[in-house]
C-alpha cells in the first residue's frame, strides 16, 4: 500500500503527467474504471492503482490512499483507480491513413481517435506539432478508443513523399475541393487534415494528388476539425 | 471611459457571465473581434467596450483601461474587446429542426450549433436540461454561428407532441435503428439528439416517428455527440 506522495513510484506515476517522461519511458498513467477497461482489453495495462481492491483484472495491484489518490488524479471527482500502460511500438499498417497535421485541442485530437476507429482507419501519423496523445485529456476525449489504433509520430514533410509512392494523398480544399462522392473509390489513400485555425500546411497540402470539400452552407466558413474529420472518415469508411 | 470594476455598468457586463442574468436581462456579453463581427452583422450588437478606439463598427463604443478588461475577460490573453448582445425571442419556423435533449458540455453545444448552421437547420430547439448557449464557451465554441441560428428552449415532452402533427419525429437508436440513406427525401423533419453519456431520454425517444443509426466499426461503442450529429445533418442536408 502506498500511502506518501513522496514515494518514488508515485512520484513517477505523477510525473507521467509531462509528455517528456512518457516518451522517455514509453508509459502513461490513465484514470477511470472505463479507460483502464479498455486498455486491458487492447492488451497494454501493465499496472493497477486502486483505493480499493474491488477490480477483477489480472494484473499486479497497489493499493494507494486518499492523499495519493488526490495527488495524481487529473478530474474534479476521482474515482480512486489509476492504471500504468505501455506506450506501443507501431507502424505504418492498412489502406486507409489518417494523417493530422498541428492539431492542437486535446478534445478534437482525441475525438478524431474515437471517430477513426469507429470508421476504419487503418494507421493514425501524427505530425510532431500535434498535441501528444497520451494526455489525460486526449485520453478522455478518445473515450479509451486510443488503445484500439495504431498511432505513429512522423516528420510529415520528410515523410509524406514515401506515402505517396502507395498512397492517395487527400486534403481539403475549400476553393477547387472536389465532392466527396468519386473518392468512395479509391482502395489505399492517406486523408490529411489540418490545425483548427488554418487548416493544413501549404507546404503540407501542395505534396497531395487530390483535393476535396465537404459541401455546406455559405453562411458557415468552415466546421469543427473534429466534425470535418469524422464526415470525411464516415463518407470513406467503405463497408 | 471606464477604469473602475466597481462602476455598475461594468459590474452588470461581469454579472452577464451568470445565466440568471442573462435570461433576465435578454442580453449576453461576447469577447473577441471575431464574435463582434459575427454578432454586428446578424444585427444583435448593440454596445462595444473596448481598450482602443480602432473599430470600424458602428454602435456606441466605451472605452475600458486593463483593469477592467482583466476583470471582464474568459480568456487568458484577452484582446480587449467586449460586446454587449442582445437574445433574440425566436420563434419556431422552417421545416429542418435539430432537438436537443439535455446536451451537457458547452464545447458539444457550440460545435452543434455550428454544424447546424453548415447544414441548414432552420430551428433548434434546446430541452430545459441543456447548458446555455449564451455561455462564453459556447459562444467560442460555435465560432459566432450562433448568431446566425434560430434557437428556442422549450419543455420537450410537453412540446414534441405539438410538433409531431407536422415533422416527422427522428431519434438514433443502435439496435433497430435504419440506415440514413432513406431519411433524405423526408421534407419536414425533427432529429432528436441526446446527452453526451446517456443518449435521448426515453420517455422522449418513445415518441418518435422513426430511427435511424449510424453505421460504424463494432470496436467503436460510440461517436462523440457533436460529431454524431454533426453526421446525421450532413446527411440530412438537402441541397
Amino acid at each position: 500500500m502506498y500511502t506518501s506522495i513522496n514515494n518514488p513510484k508515485i512520484k513517477y506515476l505523477k510525473k507521467l503527467n509531462n509528455k517528456k517522461y512518457r516518451k522517455q519511458n514509453k508509459e502513461f498513467l490513465i484514470e477511470g474504471m472505463h479507460l483502464v477497461k479498455e486498455a486491458y482489453n487492447a492488451g497494454i495495462l501493465k499496472e493497477l492503482y486502486i483505493k480499493e481492491d474491488n477490480i477483477d483484472i489480472d494484473v499486479p495491484k497497489y493499493l494507494i490512499d486518499d492523499k495519493v489518490v488526490k495527488y495524481l488524479t487529473s478530474v474534479q471527482t476521482p474515482t480512486g483507480i489509476f492504471g500504468l500502460c505501455e506506450i506501443k511500438e507501431n507502424k505504418l499498417k492498412g489502406n486507409k491513413l489518417l494523417i493530422l497535421d498541428n492539431i492542437q485541442d486535446p478534445g478534437n485530437l482525441g475525438t478524431i481517435i474515437r471517430s477513426s476507429v469507429a470508421f476504419n482507419i487503418d494507421t493514425i501519423i501524427l505530425g510532431h506539432d500535434c498535441t501528444d496523445p497520451y494526455s489525460q485529456k486526449v485520453l478522455r476525449s478518445s473515450q479509451g478508443m486510443i488503445f484500439h489504433t495504431n498511432i505513429i509520430e512522423k516528420n510529415l514533410l520528410s515523410f509524406l513523399p514515401e506515402i505517396k509512392k502507395e498512397y492517395k494523398l487527400l486534403a481539403t480544399k475549400v476553393d477547387g475541393g472536389k465532392e466527396l462522392d468519386p473518392f468512395k473509390k479509391i482502395n489505399k489513400f492517406a486523408i490529411i487534415m489540418g490545425s483548427e485555425g488554418s487548416g493544413v500546411k501549404e507546404e503540407i497540402s501542395n505534396l497531395c494528388d487530390e483535393y476535396l470539400y465537404i459541401p455546406m452552407n455559405k453562411n458557415c466558413e468552415s466546421l469543427n476539425v473534429a466534425v470535418a474529420t469524422s464526415i470525411i472518415l464516415y463518407e470513406l469508411r467503405g463497408d
